[in-house]
Order: structure tokens, then C-alpha cells, then sequence
């Protein structure tokens, strides 16, 4: 296995995560794959509390992943199992089978259904979890469990993260004052692995899954959506938000549309933002955090093809890692989006300075400002297509060597 | 400008380019961009002579892009007049004038139409060619028209592609013999600007232009569009193909269907083919050739989606860089595709040995033949999907610390 790599050029200190009243957590050293590490996770949940969740477009999704879709309609949540190591991807039936046994054995423990254990894994690909080592740690998980945990759970999530990821904030529910906790990883992997992206968030706020699956699904389009590494989407991808209703706030209907939730949407689209980037800063190899705007689209759905288009292009972000504001680059990210655009209407800036408006370098076009902004470690994007008012900002990192040496070397 | 690259390890040797009879050459040093080599190559064709032609699907082509698809449906051309070192592309008007004011000059100097004369120009993006500086170079590089000049302009098209890419085939029509000879470039790049392909064939066959134009395209499908080095589509990418009509051999009829001409279409489809791999050979920074099948898929459309998406996975080809057969990125890359595919019927192999069958690790699978095979020049990837008939082979190259070398090194 690798040795850790150094904190990203772009990491964040955790903030500091207040207890969530319904929700402990403990992390224990199994011993899945790391051998000196605590590396699974439990989260217990109190009686009543809700879930929603937002997995993985990939085709070929990972068994944990698939439980976690069929245990969702539930909408209830006891508990949440996460081990790093090791992915459970690509292990047929006795991927499946690890599965059940795991959430049999955490629902016997906490006197739960099974469906009502939520599952996640990240780590190496096609080898099977030893089943008997998961197992066997969760009883001393179980009586590990702390309110206080969320430090010990950013950490033990990672896999090669060179940064633990989390985010907080407070928000209004009527007059009723509710917290949100999330913590995330990603964009480590382990050889043969992917980067996977796993993020959980919990609030003491009360609100019916099917709100709280709205909520969440419209945020994750936001945030988690709109980040990207390298293109590749992994088979584990896993966002869930945990509802445990402990605070006091006028009550939430189950037909509640997001707009009488403003303030709690508000609070929640910030948290998963933050995790969101996060994913970006820690980026394999990253050394720059790249935004990405696109305005005057046709729609905002074709803005947002346009800008993951830019931020996926190697070119554009190996330009981006040698400072060189190459629009050339843009232009041609744009063009092959394949959504409407017009070469003669096309304007692009970077940091903030318009390099090209309508389709021609712009006249005495000074560098002087752009490439002072180039040297910086975020850089800003903007490509308007002069079309309609669609809009819509992305984010991604810079191509560099470090990707190559990550994701390059041969698994030992 | 950056100095010239050492040959890709995967370089091939320039075959003998015999004489096509109704094609002159010529290329000459203009200093459009390189002061010390021929940068301006010059074709002139023997009246009749018909063309075909493929373009980029880039949104925001370049002006020589635009004239040649416009000049196209006419169906003869007398020229063609390729540049290197500048892409004329995002260049608005001027770009357009340059176009205009060098095909009429060609045509005043060779005595045909503007309409009959092609362009193509790759190299840098957003800035304005000096059309003087081409327009004096033309009367010397008409009086130098040879017709042995294959070789030369194989070189002078090159920006900084590391080697110089020619093919050649003979073909029968009816009891008639023809030759076909192209050349090609691409994958090189002046910064600030992107790998562009280009590529010129030549023939002496009689074909009406409506016959070459579907016998080209076909062949590009299954060559040049099926090579993919970074994923990103240059805004200048060209095919075309000129058939003079001097050789003797059964009269082809305007209506003619491909299968009618099954030979010169092999021919064809062999000279695009290993053009199309020596692009791929010459991928920045390359130092495996890869080739990906994928094979039960429900169509070949299909099977082509999935091929470029694995071929397209930077995941991938980093780890084909690292000499890692890791087929959980293969998996993960068939997911993201959005193709049908069903993780539990997936099989992989590495060099013809299966290492995963119907979702699951083969048992008792050994490495070593893999690995062996992954240490080799070339790598061949075979997935099957388990779902149908559909099959398709794409080529590309593994990511390494050159392509980030040459991408993201700052412009000088």
C-alpha cells in the first residue's frame, strides 16, 4: 500500500462538529485493509429519524450501493455502517451476501430492522471484504458510540483523502434552531481503486424522508453535481442526509414544498457545497482549484454541459497547472460540447479580465492581470455564449503530475 | 516555442510515398510561425479531379474548416494549401478574409476557381495569420510543384507531432490498378494550442465525388473516429481525400455503392486505419498503444460508446501508464458509460487472458501473463458485456507525465 501523500496545497481545517442530538458515532481499527488506522465507521441514529439519499449514475454500481437503493423507500434509518479498504465493487453474490450480513448483524445489535442499516464502502475493487473481520468489529463499535464522533469519522472514512472533510451550520426551522453536520470523502484512492466520493450529513431537524429526499436530491445537483476530478464517476458515489427530529421547530408536513424550508435549505446547500469543494481541493494532484462559470446558454441544463465539458477537458487543465490562460483551450472545450453555441458570439475572461468577446481576441488585450490571477491557487473560469440566459458554475482542479504519480503507479 | 520532442517510442518509419499521377506537391518555408523549417505545403490536382472531405464536429471550427465545407458540395478541387504553426481559428473576420484572399491567389496562380481550392491550417489558436506573409510564399511554392513531394509535406504539416506519418495502398477496380497515398498529423501541439489531426489522401482513381464522399466517411468511422488520445476534439480536425481520375480502369458510376469498389475501399480503409494509429502512436507524452474491444454489446453503436468511454477514462489510461492491469477501472469506466450493461454479466481480459467473467474475479486467476503483456509497447483490453452482438475497437494511448510535460508547460 502507499504511503500517505502530503495534505493538498488546498486543504481546510475540519471545523469544529458539534454533537447532532439522535446521533452517535464510533470508529474502530478492523482492520479491513489498513492495519494501523480505524477504518469502519458506525453511525447509531435515535428511534424516528428519517433518511434520504443520492447514490452513483454509474451503471455498475457497487453492492453496498444496491442496498443502500433498495433499503431507501423506508425512508427510516437506525444506523450507518462505513468501512475504508475496501469497496465490496465487482465481488458478485458474496458482495451481496456481505451486505445482508452486515446490516443483520448491526440491526441484531441495536434492535433495528435490517432495512433500516445503511451501507457504504470505499476502497480496492473486485476483492472480497472479509466479512468475518467487518462483523467482528462491530460490537465494540457499538459500545464505542459517542456523540462526539464526528472528528474520528472524518478521519476514518478516508482512504488516500490527504485532508479530513466536514462541514456545519445552524438554520431556522419556524422559530426553532436545528444544526446540520456532514463530512465527506474523496478523490483518494487505493491501488486498483477509483476516487469515490462519500459524503453523510445528519441534522436534528424533524422532516419526512420525502421532503428531506427532495431537499437533498436538489442540493446534491448543486454541489455534488457539479464537481468533478477527472470525468471518471465512481460505482460507490454515496451521499445521505440523516433526519433525527430531536429539535424542537414547528412541524414539517410531509407534503412540504422546499420553499417553506428556505432557511434549513439554505443551511444544507451551504454544507454540501463546502464538502463539495472539498472534494475538489483534495483532488489527486491538485494545485489549483479551478470555477467554472457559464453564462448566456440556451438553458441552464446546456450551461451546465458546457461548463463540465471545460473543467473535464485534460487540455484546458493541464494549461490551468502550467498558469498559461490558454482560451484557445476554452474555445475548444465549448465547441465540443456539442450544445448550441456560436463561435462569432463566444466571449471568455479569466479572472474576471475578458481575453475574448465576440469570437476575436479582444483589442490591445493587456495579459498583465490574468496572469497574475493564473498564479494563484484559485482560478476562475468565465465563458459567456452569448445565446440566452442560461447559467451555471462548476468546479474541478488542475492536471498535473501528481495525478499521473496517484493514479500511475503500480499497486504494490 | 518549445524545442522539438525525442520520436514517440511508438513511432513508425515514413513508407516509400510513390508519385500519384494529376498530384504536384510542394512545400516551402514561409515563416508563418517557424522560422527554420517548411511550414506552407501546397497541392495541385490535374483538372477533374474530385474530393471528399470529414471535418471536425467541434461547434467553433476554424475558418479553413468553414471555407472547405463550403467548397465542398462543388466536388473538385485543383488545390490545396495546408499551413503549420497557426490554426487561423477564433480569428472572426480577418480569419475568414485570410481564407478567401489565399484560395483566390491559389486559384489566379494555378488558373481555377476559388471554389476548387481547399485550406487547412493548424497551430496556434486566436491569433491573426499573417496572410501576406503566406501570400508571398504561394507563386515560389507553385513553381516548385513536384511530383515526388510526399515525404516533404508529411514533415511540413507536422507541428510538433515527433514523427512524420505516411500510408500507402495499391487497390484493384475492375482489371484497373490505383494507388492511394496519405499522410497525416496530429497529436503534436504549439502552445497555446490543442493536438489537431489532420489528413490528406490522394488517388489516381475515377470516382465521382459523391461515391469518394461516402467511401470516406465510412472509412473515417472506423479509423480516425475511432482514436481518441485526450478526449478533446479540435476545433480544426480534417480528412480529406482527392481522386485525380489518371489511372485507367473500369468507368465508376456517380450512383456507384461501396461494395461495387470493394477492394479500393479496403485500400482505403488500410491507409486511414494506420494513419488513424500512427495519430495514436504519437499521442503527447505516449508510451503504450492501446486498443480496446468491446464486444457483446445490444448494437455496435453501443459497443463504440463504451470503447471510448474506457479509452477516453483517465483512470485508465494512468494506470495503463503504470503498467497496472486494473480492471476495476475498466468496470468502473464501462458504468459511466450510460450504455446498457449489466455488472453481473461483465467480463474483462488483459492480452487475451480473462481476468474477471460475469461480474465476478475468475477463480484461481493468475497474473502473470497479464502482467507480462502490460510491460509490452501495445495493450489490448477486451470487454464483453454479456448482452448482444454488438462489437467495436477504438485505439488510444496511456496518460503520462509527458502529456502533462507538454500540456502545462507555460508558453514562452
Amino acid at each position: 500500500m502507499r504511503m500517505a501523500l502530503p495534505p493538498s496545497p488546498l486543504a481546510l481545517p475540519l471545523p469544529e462538529m458539534p454533537a447532532i442530538a439522535g446521533v452517535e458515532i464510533a470508529s474502530v481499527a478492523a482492520g479491513i485493509r489498513y492495519k494501523t488506522r480505524e477504518d469502519v465507521t458506525v453511525f447509531r441514529f435515535a428511534p424516528g429519524t428519517t433518511a434520504a439519499g443520492v447514490f452513483t449514475r454509474n451503471l455498475c454500481p457497487g453492492a453496498p450501493v444496491d442496498w443502500c437503493r433498495a433499503a431507501l423507500p423506508g425512508g427510516k434509518a437506525r444506523a450507518l455502517v462505513v468501512t475504508a479498504g475496501n469497496s465490496n465493487v465487482f465481488t458478485g453474490k458474496a458482495g451481496r451476501e456481505t451486505c445482508e450480513r452486515t446490516a443483520r448483524e448491526m440491526a441484531g445489535l441495536l434492535g433495528c430492522r435490517p432495512k433500516e442499516v445503511f451501507l457504504a464502502s470505499t476502497g480496492v475493487i473486485g476483492e472480497k471484504l472479509p466479512t468475518e473481520v467487518l462483523l467482528a468489529a462491530l460490537p465494540g463499535a457499538v459500545e464505542k458510540l459517542e456523540t462526539d464522533g464526528w472528528d474520528g469519522a472524518a478521519r476514518a472514512i478516508m482512504t488516500t483523502d490527504t485532508f479530513a472533510k466536514g462541514a456545519v451550520r445552524k438554520a431556522r426551522i419556524g422559530d426553532g434552531e436545528v444544526t446540520i453536520c456532514g463530512i465527506a470523502k474523496g478523490s483518494g484512492m487505493i491501488a486498483p481503486d477509483m476516487a469515490t466520493m462519500l459524503s453523510f450529513l445528519a441534522t436534528d431537524a424533524k422532516i419526512p424522508a420525502p421532503v428531506l429526499q427532495a431537499l437533498l436530491k436538489r442540493g446534491v445537483d448543486k454541489s455534488f453535481n457539479c464537481v468533478t476530478v477527472d470525468s471518471d464517476t465512481s460505482t460507490s458515489d454515496t451521499v445521505m442526509l440523516f433526519a433525527t427530529g430531536q429539535a424542537r421547530h414547528p412541524r414539517v408536513a410531509a407534503d412540504a414544498k422546499p420553499s417553506s424550508l428556505k432557511d434549513f435549505a439554505r443551511a444544507l446547500d451551504e454544507v454540501l457545497h463546502e464538502l463539495a469543494l472539498m472534494v475538489a481541493r483534495d483532488g489527486e494532484g491538485a494545485q489549483k482549484l479551478i470555477t467554472v462559470n457559464v453564462t448566456g446558454a440556451v438553458s441552464a441544463r446546456s450551461a451546465h454541459r458546457v461548463a463540465m465539458c471545460i473543467a473535464n477537458s485534460p487540455l484546458v487543465k493541464t494549461a490551468i497547472a502550467g498558469e498559461d490562460a490558454n482560451w484557445g483551450r476554452i474555445v475548444m472545450a465549448v465547441g465540443k460540447a456539442g450544445e448550441p453555441a456560436d463561435r462569432d458570439l463566444l466571449s471568455v475572461a479569466v479572472g474576471g479580465t475578458w481575453m475574448a468577446r465576440e469570437g476575436e481576441v479582444v483589442p490591445g488585450y493587456d495579459e498583465t492581470p490574468v496572469v497574475a490571477h493564473m498564479k494563484g491557487r484559485e482560478v476562475e473560469i468565465t465563458v459567456d455564449l452569448g445565446l440566452g440566459r442560461g447559467a451555471a458554475t462548476v468546479w474541478t482542479c488542475d492536471l498535473t503530475h501528481g495525478y499521473i504519480d496517484i493514479n500511475g503507479s503500480y499497486r504494490s
